[in-house]
């Protein structure tokens, strides 16, 4: 056996996946979990991304005609009970709160007091506590469309936490709108699907397959769901945005009615569509390799990471005057319409832990720079999308001049190799035996290992859908919109099928 | 008696101060009372307000050396028993978690159920859960300080709650940081405290005294707590913003300890300080008029709003054009660093209609722009500083080349304004039956009347502060830094006092 490279993060992908993503975590200092059972702090490294997720998400929302509000973080029992589906779906996993006060319990501590008459439910979503509002928002087809979104926090009480992928708070965006007819609201739907696929590839670099979701995998009360699914470096789909066509089921049950313009009442048709900060954790697992984090530029916290080399004061006092003539130069630079972020990392500590350090949080250029880099006028960079060990010396100039360039590349090249490894490990299956195969771990000490996402023929039908999960843990992740139509055979039953659809394990 | 003039608000504010914001708040659609009681719902205007707020104070947080975070929403009881004052200060009135699900109660209804064993209370502060996470953090004197923000929900069942001010659930900003030293903690105290006064001047054009409060008005468990402190249309006083000196305190309840440079241990000094959406409240009460809400160009969510004027189809497309022409000439221009903000308000209802509905919503710059308007290539501007009848005509590019100068004067003038309210209701007083007749009302149909600050000299004894609380419901607001020491008499009993303190009512 050919012996293995030293990595930065142990265990590697290959060796424990579950057990490394936890490690690139922690070795970016990204996250943690807290004293409060399932919920995570989201350290500052980890806040950072979200910032820039948020922010950019936040334009192509407001560049769609989407207005930001805030809505209540408690609902009152009865309107969750308001749509029969719904409560079924959030109810097994919900925070209540019961009291409104702590008084003396007798014994030096507290206990609840101040009963609630009503219980209220700590959101895990928001439709019926934003509908209340619609329903009084909204009385003609001039008030329509209603184009809302929220940024908040949700708590779902999920038993199996895992940092930034399942946790009981979780922070997200929650789209809710409003319309006149049927066509708006679907159409609504897949604009909010295209924002978040367009997103996904643009900002995370992360390939994603738009499809619609399969009844057992609906958003509870929706009429449909449609869904970005991304393959992980462990081939498994992750789910990483939804976006909902709720019909008239909320209208019912919250009673939003407007006027049309013959004059009559209506019930408007609702969607609703989210991202949260699971995305960080799709973005850790499509791109970190086993030297830790890679962040595509566009959401990275800092582009640039200067580390100046020097053994004496007068040699730090000449390095650290390069640095600010050429933080000046950089000031000037627009990058994806913003400033270039960067941070000097003049740590008492040795060159080399500090540049493996920004190796582990993924910043995308590292620039070294020494007393023999100043003289020739010029920087010695490594590039995360590259191999550590493989850096360059430039003038400095010419890296200010194609700094912006540089980072493009960066962001392409994170961007392709995802799409290779999706490629790869995508095939069209129409055998039932190698469709089995495709999805049996052949190292029984890895059974994560599969072969990927497999495009099957599905017939429709919930029993197969059923088998296969019950045989082999793969669902039907999405039955993908940008695909043509295709005969073919369940991969099943063996019954008449239209097209493929994305058969995957999934997180 | 001199005819009224009609004004968009109704009651005015002389006739009825508390009703004439409630309905400043309605008429400029930023927020309402929701289902849930005490907790606001933020609508798009109000929000967006709330968004500008935390763009330009988070790149001052970021500035001065901060990073966000993000930790749990729920505290464990046992946590937030752990600071003796702070549990008395804030178990109340705060949310109790004590299930996790909800099942059949078997009358077709739900029941709470999975009883946690531990309450859990949704936070009403952060110091108890992050002093947790800073435990953890800190190790060294290399770890210090350690600089921390973080936006989030909190929630106190206050009892009585009004739109802005005082909510069961406000959005807001906590900072926490830990240092080595107290003079350390200290400096930090002050800067956060000048940033917010900084902010409050700058971008909410409200002049604002910077204070150190009484001990009866201490953050629970703060060793001192300073404030920024603004003088309302009433007379009242708001407190805006707050930064606490901790001492030890926290650090020994979540034992926040670190190794300094001799190798010994110690107890970390902290601090934490706070704005939140009671900073709209604020900006309500101290510029808005008759008419309604007055924005300061750098928080309005849109600087103008045109309202194209036309009667034929014809005209309309003509007036369209030249403003698409005239906005690509807006695009370029930057305000305080950002793009100018605008709308179109191209409704279809009466024009003088619009131009109220953004007068209510205290737009800067209204412009109307119709067909003799882009004859002579000009447009009719109206300005939320001055009187709604007083608009100019202006040359379209003499309008760009002086926007950005033209929205500074609408900052200043409304900063103008506010400060010279304030100067003209603040006056120094020495004798006690002339500081009880300034806090009498002389008018008894409108009870709230009353003369403004009082800048009278205090003993520093808590029974003279109490007493003048007790007969006239005024308060220490706080004991202004930036005053120079003076000998005196104390207001209430006549001895010695070294320095003047601001006395009024208070929100």
């Amino acid at each position: 056996m050919a012996k293995q490279k030293r990595t930065a993060i142990n265990p590697r992908r290959d060796e424990d996946y579950p057990g490394w993503y936890q490690e690139v975590v922690k070795a970016a200092d990204m996250a943690e979990n807290s004293d409060v059972r399932g919920c995570m702090v989201i350290k500052p490294w980890g806040y950072a991304i979200w910032e820039n997720i948020q922010k950019n998400l936040d334009i192509m929302f407001k560049d769609t005609g989407h207005v930001n509000a805030y809505f209540p973080l408690f609902i009152p029992k009865s309107f969750f009970e308001k749509e029969a589906e719904h409560v079924e779906g959030f109810a097994k996993e919900c925070a209540v709160v019961t009291h409104t006060r702590l008084e003396d319990d007798g014994k030096g501590g507290l206990k609840p007091a101040g009963k609630l008459t009503e219980e209220l439910i700590v959101r895990p979503t928001s439709e019926t506590i934003i509908g209340a509002s619609f329903s009084k928002w909204i009385n003609s087809y001039r008030d329509l469309p209603l184009l809302i979104n929220q940024w908040a926090n949700v708590v779902r009480w999920e038993m199996r936490t895992r940092l930034f992928l399942r946790t009981t708070e979780f922070l997200w965006q929650e789209g809710h709108t409003a319309h006149e007819t049927k066509k708006d609201a679907l159409e609504e739907t897949f604009k909010m699907l295209n924002v978040y696929a367009e997103f996904a590839e643009k900002f995370l670099a992360m390939p994603v397959i738009m499809g619609e979701k399969t009844e057992s995998e609906r958003f509870p009360g929706a009429l449909s769901t449609f869904s970005i699914e991304a393959m992980m470096q462990d081939k498994k789909a992750l789910q990483s945005g939804t976006s909902h066509f709720l019909g008239l089921n909320f209208a019912k049950a919250s009673n939003i009615k407007f006027q049309n313009k013959d004059g009559k009442e209506e019930f408007a048709w609702t969607t609703s569509w989210g991202v949260s900060t699971r995305l960080i954790g799709a973005l850790i697992m499509a791109h970190s390799d086993d030297d830790g984090l890679v962040l595509p530029p566009k959401i990275a916290p800092s582009h640039i990471v200067m580390v100046p080399i020097y053994r004496t004061e007068e040699e730090r006092a000449k390095v650290m005057t390069f640095i600010d003539e050429f933080i000046s130069k950089l000031k000037k630079l627009r990058y994806n319409e913003e400033k270039i972020r960067y941070q000097i990392d003049d740590r008492d500590m040795r060159g080399g832990e500090k540049l493996w350090d920004w190796i582990k949080k993924g910043v995308p250029i590292r620039l070294e720079i020494g007393p023999r880099d100043i003289e020739n006028n010029s920087v010695f960079m490594g590039r995360r999308d590259k191999d550590a060990k493989d850096k360059t010396g430039m003038k400095a100039d010419d890296f200010v001049n194609s700094l912006t360039k540089i980072l493009d590349e960066i962001q392409q090249n994170i961007f392709d190799k995802a799409l290779k490894f999706r490629n790869e490990n995508t095939i069209n299956i129409d055998d039932k035996d190698d469709f089995y195969k495709f999805f049996t771990p052949n190292d029984k000490s890895n059974p994560e290992i599969h072969g990927g996402f497999a495009m099957g023929h599905w017939c429709g039908n919930s029993e197969c859908e059923e088998k296969i999960k019950d045989d082999l843990k793969v669902t039907i992740r999405c039955i993908p919109i940008n695909e043509k139509e295709e005969t073919g055979k369940c991969i099943s039953c063996g019954k008449e099928s239209k097209r493929r659809v994305v058969f995957a394990k999934a997180y």
